[in-house]
């Protein structure tokens, strides 16, 4: 079925094959006619300034010239070895071809080139971004008008950001008992130490004339308080980010607590609760709480419903943490789980409203299991939330995102230029005061904007695109299972998946049949992706995939079902202790159209067989 | 004159009216059909996705008309409030029209939309991204076979980056005393703490095996170290990115250590001296000193020479620090001093090459002085520098940079993530573990990397550029010292401008004649302020400025000379303590020619005494 306000996905990519050519040149060239004429009638009375004798000149020619064979040079590199991320054929990593709509609104404001730290360098972007800010908002089940979000250089700085925000409000209530002791007075350092969000910026509104002083005496002046404010607990399937981010945000990597993941790769409930337990009973506070909608490496979805209920249960004992959902990767699915108004679909309607929105071709897709619902139900309940556009918004790159459930949490972590602010000037004219960076490109406000209002984020748009590519991955996962096994020559190369996708990707190994050597599994799946990836000619490829490893430093035991599954014991594992695995994140948004899946499934059979020959041959 | 190499401006910007149209589109749409061609010649058997049927369907057209319809209000809003930077009447924030090259380059690769976080994600852009580092490198004097650079998402977060390295390299030493005692025997904690960036690379050098326990032990892992790190000196006109960067790196903004500035605006040695000998008598580090080659409000160039001085005296006494220069906004200034070899030239030679090679068009213009010839040469002495191409390399927004003078400094703040890298992949294949950032685009990297290939940077390239910018400022300067005072109906408003430029930055105040009220000067400047800003429509006005206020709590005493030049005394700064001034970075490309700067100059008497009329009507 199909509803009138469903997006056409087949209209908004340029194509694999260039199929929207003519619509994408037209626009393209049209945007840059706009632009052309506004600096033609910005004061229609100034003269040219470059004259056309100069035109003439022997160094306007060789200049010239200079720039046609660069741009030969540059298209030429760029074709030899760039990814052909817009083919089916490409099933790797979180890349596919970008919306027409974000490449035209990024290609039209970059001819304007704002830089969105302030109002003033550019208006018109700044403001797309304050409106993409509630997106963000309507999309994660925040209330706009008291959350508030903004895009970030990617996920890493978002996720930075997050860090920043729970430990300058961590701090807050030990500096408030150094400047305004009445307003915490009869609080143990315990119990200061252990305060909600809400309730840290309750008490800083009630003496909004002391707050610089309050800051002047918490972590951001202080390194010193910072040690005092406890662990950050994150899933160990979490983002390398967030060891990087220990690092620079100076609360050191030690602070990190990683908590085991059950057999879906989701943070395992049980063992959070114990860690939580663990680290109260030796009175070292919590500073925070991580949950991954959609780990990098699996596409798994935590149970945020959990995590939150977890939360809800230790509030009543007045133990409280800050509650982060990284959903760099997931966060733009939620807008599959949106009717028309921005409203949550219950779980009952949801398989009514995909048939009547046409989200999946195939009507007994049967996704998403309860906990995947739940997963991302909840991450409304989270203080902040990262989700990249550059990934699942199919947005070019650079534009990760935040969002915040209290833009009051803007205050913990502000400061001010003289040159660039107003004071008393409201955001978005101070937006580099409250963010992780200096600079920003107005333009990718722009392409985020142009594609939030082509595509809602709701069912009827990116709950179109999205769903796309999660049909587009259980085919994948499907086929996999379904073949079970190649034969190659004599020899007959198995092919395991790990679990059923929670998202859009499929992680998968290729072992010989009877091998029962997990190291020898390894080379050959290794061997495999080599064959397949950037270490042959790309664009002389006929499929292209990207790997992972899962070693016990990072995962533990986690990775012995999949190690029992390919028929392996777990003193194998033990003995071994890293596994790789290929990895398809299923990004394309043709891949759910039956004929497209069966050709290019086809093509992946011929290859994966061509490749495993050159294997053996070798 | 004109040397056969140098490059034609007029030739490398679409131009205030757009003269370049021609050349733009032409190879913009070039770009486009080299991509839309590379799309259908991967796999030319594949068939086609999207068919010719779907484009007759009725959610196709509709969700064609939301395409368009959304660009014509994109357009419309870009073009009713962005700013017009094409203009020479615009001089105000460090913005301007950007290079074709870089926006040519940068429309061509979005197309392909690499992630230059890892080889794999965009071979052709990593690539050229390592060759812009190289090129960063010879711009600031670094061996390229020694040092380092890369592009960053700004100035702000190289700063960090800096702040990173001086951190992380600062606390190895105590690190390598719990792992290695041997490695550092007989050495006192203060000695531990006071070695060079050298010594401490060295001594990593010699235990690569247990780098990584070193490094468990460092800053990095335990927030507890960095407490002990010491100082961080930067000149009263630091960025206000230093301050949020103390902030977000854990040392808390309490260890910045701010040094008084002279009459130019450029941090005072003598006072930079006494901060050191201070900490040094109380036996407390020093994490870094900070220079600012373009303060970010003066266009200051600090004395780098004389830190360098500094910094080799106190090595002799066994007292080292990190030195970072901070040319986010002066750093491509530096290709002006160089040949075509890339050779520094020596003082007495440099008004003949700018005479060689048609620097300046005046030349008598007698830029620069010997300091500021100083400060630029001997940037090649610090440990990192930033350098921000959306600043002086008019390449559009994002592109930051920073260079560092040994690769091996990497090691102190390098984390994989096992997903996207190979184990013992070489960089650039590794571009993520090395620096703040996680994705980044990179189109951002071939824009910068065009640019470089059509502008040298040296003085046949962005030398050429750097001299128009830097002419212009001198016309402006000197115009309005020439000019002196407007006659607005019976007033008199008299223009004091406040150092001599050391690079492209004019500030200055308006004050009616006679007044002696800095509350009222400030008033006077700011009110014009805001009918030559963005509280008015842009397009639809005739100057556009910005603006800064110097106040003591950030300046401390060094606004006294701007005072006392008004002709007001010392008591009337001490009774308001804040300066208003207006403040114009001239970055167009054409303000060095005699007949464009008149025109410009005339419109902007025109528009100075039309607004002041207004002013003095309400």
């Amino acid at each position: 079925m199909e509803n009138k306000n469903d997006i056409d996905l087949g209209a908004v990519f340029l194509g694999p094959k260039s199929e929207n050519k003519k619509v994408f040149a037209k626009n393209m060239l049209r945007m840059l006619d706009d632009h052309a004429q506004w600096r033609k009638n910005f004061h229609p009375e100034d003269p040219t300034v470059i004259k056309l004798d100069e035109f003439e000149k022997e160094n306007y020619k060789r200049s010239n010239i200079r720039l046609e064979e660069t741009l030969t040079e540059l298209s030429s590199r760029l074709r030899t070895s760039m990814m052909p991320w817009h083919s089916p054929r490409y099933i790797g990593h979180m890349c596919s071809e970008t919306l027409m709509p974000a490449l035209l609104g990024y290609f039209a404001a970059t001819l304007y080139n704002g830089n969105n730290v302030t109002y003033e360098a550019g208006p018109a972007t700044a403001e797309m971004e304050e409106e993409v800010g509630i997106d963000f908002c309507k999309l994660m089940g925040y209330d706009p008008t008291i959350g508030w979000g903004h895009i970030s250089s990617d996920g890493s700085t978002a996720n930075y950001e997050a860090i920043w925000y729970m430990r300058n409000i961590k701090s807050m209530p030990l500096a408030m008992k150094e400047v305004v002791p009445d307003l915490v007075a009869g609080k143990s350092d315990w119990e200061l130490l252990n305060m909600s969000v809400c309730e840290v910026l309750d008490l800083l509104d009630k003496v909004p004339d002391k707050l610089d002083e309050i800051k002047a005496h918490s972590a951001s002046r202080n390194g010193n308080e910072i040690k005092k404010l406890g662990k950050l607990i994150v899933p160990q399937t979490k983002h390398y980010s967030w060891l990087k981010g220990a690092d620079i945000m100076g609360i050191g990597v030690d602070s990190l607590v990683p908590i085991p993941v059950d057999e879906h790769f989701r943070m395992n409930i049980d063992k959070l609760k114990e860690a939580i337990d663990d680290l109260i009973s030796q009175q070292i506070p919590i500073l925070g709480v991580v949950a991954v909608v959609g780990t990098t490496e699996e596409g798994a979805v935590d149970h945020t419903d959990k995590v939150f209920e977890l939360k809800e249960e230790y509030a009543k004992q007045g133990i409280n943490f800050y509650f982060h959902v990284d959903a760099a990767y997931g966060g733009y699915s939620r807008s599959i789980f949106l009717d028309e108004g921005y409203n949550f679909i219950p779980m009952n309607k949801l398989q009514q409203k995909y048939l009547e929105h046409g989200v999946f071709k195939n009507p007994n897709l049967n996704w998403p299991s309860e906990d995947v619902y739940n997963g991302f139900k909840y991450m409304c309940k989270a203080d902040s939330i990262t989700v990249d556009p550059h990934k699942m918004g199919y947005v070019p790159y650079q534009a990760g995102g935040i969002a915040i459930k209290d833009k009051r949490m803007r205050n913990t972590i502000s400061y001010f230029a003289s040159y660039v602010f107003q004071k008393d000037a409201k955001v978005p004219d101070l937006l580099g005061a409250f963010i992780l960076e200096g600079s920003k490109p107005g333009a990718a406000a722009a392409a985020v904007w142009t594609a939030h209002r082509v595509l809602p984020l709701n069912i009827t748009g990116y709950g179109q695109l999205l769903g796309a590519s999660i049909e587009g991955a259980y085919n994948l996962f499907n086929k996999l299972n379904a073949v079970k096994e190649y034969k190659v020559g004599d020899k007959i190369v198995e092919v395991y998946t790990l679990a059923t996708p929670d998202f859009n990707m499929v992680d998968y190994v290729l072992n010989l049949k009877g091998n029962k050597d997990l190291a020898k599994m390894n080379e050959l799946t290794y061997a495999f992706y080599k064959k397949v990836s950037y270490f042959t000619q790309p664009y002389a490829n006929d499929l292209i995939l990207s790997h992972t490893q899962f070693s016990y430093d990072d995962y533990g035991d986690s990775p012995v079902g999949i190690v029992e599954k390919c028929g392996m014991t777990k003193d194998e594992w033990d003995k071994v202790h890293t596994i790789t695995l290929l990895r398809s994140c299923v990004l394309s948004p043709f891949l759910n159209k039956p004929e497209v899946f069966k050709y290019y499934s086809d093509q992946m059979d011929k290859a994966i067989v061509e490749k495993l020959e050159e294997i053996f041959a070798e």
